[in-house]
């Protein structure tokens, strides 16, 4: 299996212009309203979410979805935390190739490692996209799953984001926070249905977003068993779960068609389509960032996170679009 | 990925051996006790289970794990339910061949689906394990996800056992439907974790064992998903819920180790292994098929569910083995 080329090659074109960002605006303080999802402004996006969750757990309504059905699944770059100046994942991954390069002089004196050890992170952005795959992979495969965990855990609470300085984890976004709770509260099942590696997501998706590593999809390395070693990451992709590949792994985990799917990219529109896909209802929403000065902004011409077709679809068929700066009175929880 | 040739052979010799079981003997009544599994008898497998439950229940406990991580996860073939004279699931592909050769000339022509179709169930005993693996998985493909299920949810209420002359899940095993709900019933999530379809076991997992879709890991196919045609399955096969790859199937749809494991046979030893291997409590537990009386009985010579290596390391470990003949008053539920 193959990963895109033009996903690869977009993440390595923002490996290093990480400048000419915005500076965070400091964050509006949630409203005190009694009613739910305070940092959302009222609005069309709130009213269409609040209107569909509510049509859909009446039982006196004719599109009343049972508890059991009620799945809400999410994407996670740009949908739940940041994607700026690339996927945060990247930053984690180059990391273990830094690390695996330094554990070992035979890989270290092999390009990109030696790149990599002389010149930093800045010195992959020039390479062939051809010639990192294989590395990245190499990195994240050949230790126990259960080291993995560990290093992700420790690699999210002490690393920093290159142009905000606050960690990782601190740019989730408020307003989706309260949306996954308000869900929860009808019943719902959050589900992430991430492009970034499963176990990286199970990493954190519990303590950030409440989500139990049994309810994230996302892409996989393959795995070996035995009794002597455990389970052991292979260095080989088994499922890119990014476009098509996202239907695919909802109906592998979940086994149920959601029936509203959220996501920011052209990566999220086949489970987008999936969801709203029918017979009963079906809810497409996109995050659409174009909020420069609390966040980020970008769309059709983005390399990462980009939102071309899809917004044209969602004008077509009556999904949800988000505008960051009309509906969320504060993007960043306070801390 | 190939499947493995003697779990094939395994199949194809019970064929036609329907012969030789054992007629059913009247079923006991469960029990009048206000005690949880009313249809276990009192003894070292019941004992060791609900110790063990309590163990892991009690805040007090050395041993105590939080709710969110008891996780305990069943085999289906020979645990949850019957698999003599052969997996039931069997009978299904077969008649899905039946279904494809009779509605497609060219496909009736061709081997083994004319033998099929000329000789029945039983022309196929004959015939080299290599040469039906390919037929099964294209009579298996080639479908909307969404018409596999109904096909198999008909399939499921209008097919009878060959040998009992009863539905399929009318062969559910009643003691182990207690435990799920006793399981439950102290916030343990009960998956199963089979190496049948995962697709077929969904289509009765819910409403047999009160198992949602989503707690159900298993054999996949390929799946296609495209907006004009949603979500296709693809006759080539995806993974093997079998062997090392149960353990790697929890792995990438639970997330957790599993700290208690239920199988009959050494197709589930590995998952028995790894929800054994510790740091944390873990309790692995055999369902030995030794009542041929009530039910059938088989383990070291079997053909299907051959239990042999997992016997031995089951002594060794000190895993609970449940006799169905001590163990169990009652087989099967009373209808």
């Amino acid at each position: 299996m193959q990963i895109r080329n033009t996903l690869l090659a977009a993440i390595l074109m923002t490996l290093v212009a990480c400048g000419g960002g915005s500076s965070p605006a400091p964050a509006a303080g949630p409203t005190e309203a009694a009613a739910p999802l305070p940092s959302w402004n009222d609005g069309p996006a709130r009213t269409a979410i609040v209107e569909f969750v509510e049509r859909v757990t009446d039982p006196a309504s004719a599109d009343f979805v049972p508890a059991a059905e009620r799945i809400a699944v999410f994407d996670n770059d740009g949908t739940l935390w940041a994607e700026k100046p690339a996927y945060f994942q990247l930053f984690f991954a180059i990391e273990q190739m830094r690390v695996l390069a330094e554990a070992d002089p035979e890989v270290a004196a092999r390009e990109p490692f030696r790149t990599l050890l002389d010149e930093g992170m800045g010195g992959l952005a020039g390479m062939d996209v051809h010639a990192l795959l294989g590395p990245l992979v190499e990195a994240a495969g050949g230790m126990p799953a259960a080291d993995f965990e560990a290093t992700a855990d420790a690699w999210l609470a002490s690393s920093r984001h290159p142009e905000r300085d606050v960690l990782y984890t601190d740019l989730v976004y408020q307003p989706m926070l309260e949306l996954l709770d308000y869900l929860r509260a009808h019943e719902f099942q959050t589900w992430i249905c991430s492009g970034g590696g499963i176990d990286f997501v199970r990493a954190f998706s519990e303590q950030v977003y409440g989500i139990p590593p049994e309810q994230v999809i996302g892409t996989t390395l393959e795995l070996e068993f035995s009794d002597d070693t455990g389970l052991v990451r292979v260095a080989e992709i088994h499922h890119i779960n990014d476009g098509p590949g996202k239907p695919v792994g909802i109906a592998r985990h979940i086994g149920r068609r959601p029936i509203m799917a959220f996501g920011n990219s052209d990566g999220d529109l086949p489970m987008i389509q999936y969801a709203t896909s029918g017979p009963g209802p079906g809810m497409g929403v996109y995050i659409h960032h174009d909020d420069a000065e609390r966040e980020w902004a970008y769309d059709r011409e983005s390399s990462v996170g980009r939102l071309d077709v899809g917004l044209g679809m969602a004008a077509e068929r009556g999904w949800t679009v988000v505008s960051m700066q009309q509906a969320w009175s504060q993007v960043f929880p306070t801390r």
